[in-house]
């Protein structure tokens, strides 16, 4: 299990600390207004409006996105994960797509088990105070007894490497907030993420016993948010949690009074022998090259909190919903569209290195297109290359009339993140994300905070800009 | 009261009908780039990253909303409203704004009572099944006993007359729903609202005892919307319900299925006689024009639902909070910058027309911006002559880091409308509207509803283009 995981760590860092910044970042607005067909341009804004019309008249995409919520969240290996695989394959049957079908994945398997506790205690009384936490995914359990132990708060690793052999048998809490004064929330995250990613191993390097993360939100409230944490075979594998900002704000304030903080930990998660799961997918056939593929790739898995709404069922929904509304149409791509739903991007990302390594078939990706960052209303697309954004930033306007017109050089998404390794150019959805971090990986992720005229719009942008890709190539 | 309501019907048609329409309205965007002076925007690219920058860093925007909540919904008359204008005087004080003050409003008097109760029957049976609904604002009472009598479905005023002589003696159930499939739920809101607004005398010129208009959202759920109705001086008077979209959906289908529905309803409302409430205003005095005003305004009223808290506490927390941010960075306006939260826009827009016919006192205002669309992420500016767009147009680039650079022609704001329509050039707020009729004129128009980033962006707008306005001119 440790070299499994350790094949992919590259990509984790990718996907934690790159992606974001690159998908939410703030980069200035390029608009190239080269030469373009006035015609097409003229044919895709009608059509555009035709897609748009129809997606937030039908209304689709909120009951689909409620049936695969209501199967529950679809960490990898779990039931419900099994479960939205064979959801999303009847789903795909019964709307008509074609080729539908499921390619194996070989998954990690990590769970939480039942017991999650923290209790925190103030200069060495015996009061019991509550924490809100969870254990960070692969992360390993604590002795059944708990772990026990001071707990050292820094915000950086500078800080941390200060402390040096003072740092021994304690607990390190991570406490550096995302910074709410950025515009861009998912910068905010990519500047804060390390300290979840690599904290159990720079604290374990100190020779500390456990590690507590400050969760990954700028909202002050009682929910820990969590999310993939890594060790390294160096040095020793320590138990990870995250803690809601309202706790890590109580225990800073103690610390910062002079307290000694304790705390106790009892986690009871666990690395299982892998397992194989699948991802999902289905498409149009192109009718002039059937051979050229335009992906449509979002992920089916989620964390084991609250339903996986925007991370990212919502993504799903958008995958599957542009498919259906450009059959509902009666429009023939002249390139394949397909939709696929990855496995295990979450923690592994198997089905994305899957893909990618897959045998190539005589088919040849011109895009991969994913929406992984919830689903809100769409702002505009960031693209992977320059030279496929200066072709596609031609169809800017065609986007202009909802708002998701900023076209930008940028990431474009974990899953299809291997596939624009080999070359293929990558395209992630762009949208407001003001509010993404507030159920990222939490109980808040739930469909109630989905709205179905902003879901149903990032489904139209996506059929709008696939469809204009599988005419037009790149 | 008769005639202190008409002087102010043309001003709720624009409100109701045309400002919506205009407001969100989804007009092509046309950037002008005309020669502007690079080292000045480059100057206010630089400040806007720091009005941003402390807008969500200092992140006060949340708690003042949280504070004009509070005290409740604030209906013209409402002790609410009285405590509220106080509330912004001791507000504005606090904050340090220059010339606090009160100017006074005569404004109506409307008001719900306790009783509001609505059933339906089916085919003559005395079986009751309760419907949601709630009075328009302006309605009449119906007697202690209610109001009972089969309802009439029509979709149109063409509709209506068709059925002539027939509505005699029947209650007018108007159910044309808002077109979802617009993108511009503002739009469809403008298409819709005239069955809330003289659905009364329509339906009472064919002799109906009554009329149910269906709720104006886009949602289906079991909420009622209320929202100001007319009368005219030529048609008897009868009382209007709004009903939630689901009820509307259940009563239309029994309708379709060819059984007869009668409906009773009771409504306890009244119209009081006219009070006397507030304008309340503040501002920083300019450094070198002190007599050239920048406005910004927002209506302190609202309706007697939920908390206001989109409609439009948000928009006079854009006004305090703009000030506050110019004044917390040290900033020096040239020209003077006003906070005006105007009484009484929702029922009779006395606040609006009493501020434009003021007398001047040396006073010219430059600009009039007004935020009443809602707390969610700021798109751009609406303004209302091409002479001022042109102008502003050429700063649209200092918006575009937070995708809030949309510049086009159209409808400003209702409190501003009569100083608008002296010349004074308008400008609106537009912000991502896809959720705002969910709230409106309902119950669920709460602070919950409100995300604390996206309203202090709006304020760092509002801030930016005051700022710029102040010292450029227009």
């Amino acid at each position: 299990m440790i070299s499994f995981f350790r094949s992919t760590l590259s990509f984790l860092w990718i996907r934690n600390i790159l992606c974001p910044f690159l998908l939410f970042g703030t980069f200035p607005m390029h608009y190239l207004f080269a030469q373009t067909s006035i015609v097409s341009l003229q044919a895709y804004d009608s059509l555009a409006g035709k897609i748009l019309t129809t997606a937030l008249g039908q209304n689709q995409a909120i009951n689909v996105l409620q049936e695969l919520c209501a199967i529950g969240p679809r960490l990898s290996g779990s039931p419900q994960a099994d479960r939205a695989v064979e959801w999303a394959l009847e789903k795909m049957r019964a709307l008509g797509f074609q080729n539908v079908h499921t390619e194996p994945v070989e998954i990690p398997h990590w769970v939480r088990g039942l017991k999650e506790e923290g209790f925190y205690y103030i200069d060495g009384s015996k009061k019991k105070n509550r924490i809100h936490i969870t254990a960070l995914g692969g992360s390993i359990r604590t002795s059944k007894e708990g772990l026990k132990a001071e707990i050292v708060e820094v915000q950086s690793w500078e800080e941390l490497a200060a402390l040096g052999d003072s740092v021994k048998g304690k607990i390190v809490f991570l406490n550096r907030p995302m910074d709410r004064s950025l515009i861009s929330s998912g910068r905010a995250y990519g500047r804060a993420v390390d300290q979840r990613s690599k904290g159990a191993i720079e604290a374990a390097n100190c020779g500390a016993i456990g590690v507590l993360v400050r969760s990954m939100t700028t909202r002050l409230d009682d929910m820990p948010h969590t999310g993939q944490m890594n060790y390294a075979d160096s040095v020793a594998r320590i138990p990870a949690a995250s803690i809601s900002t309202n706790d890590a704000e109580v225990l800073s304030r103690f610390i910062h009074e002079g307290k000694k903080i304790s705390v106790s930990l009892k986690l009871s998660c666990d690395t299982l022998p892998a397992v194989e799961s699948a991802n999902v997918m289905g498409e149009i056939v192109g009718s002039e090259k059937p051979d050229e593929i335009v992906l449509i790739g979002a992920h089916l898995d989620s964390w084991d909190k609250g339903q996986g709404a925007h991370d990212d069922g919502a993504g799903c929904i958008h995958a599957i919903e542009s498919l259906r509304l450009i059959k509902e149409l009666g429009l023939r791509p002249k390139r394949t569209i397909r939709a696929v739903l990855f496995m295990n991007e979450e923690n592994g990302l198997q089905g994305g290195l899957n893909y990618a390594s897959r045998e190539c078939r005589g088919e040849r990706h011109i895009v991969a297109i994913e929406s992984d960052a919830g689903g809100f209303s769409p702002r505009g697309f960031s693209i992977s290359d320059s030279s496929a954004f200066a072709k596609l930033a031609k169809y800017a306007s065609v986007f202009s009339s909802i708002g998701a017109d900023n076209f930008r050089i940028g990431g474009s998404g974990s899953d299809i993140h291997p596939l624009v390794e080999t070359g293929v150019p990558g395209v992630g959805l762009i949208v407001d994300g003001q509010k993404y971090f507030d159920y990222h990986h939490s109980d808040n992720d739930t469909i109630d905070k989905v709205h179905e005229r902003e879901l149903a719009l990032g489904a139209a942008v996506i059929a709008i800009i696939s469809f204009i890709i599988a005419q037009e190539g790149l």
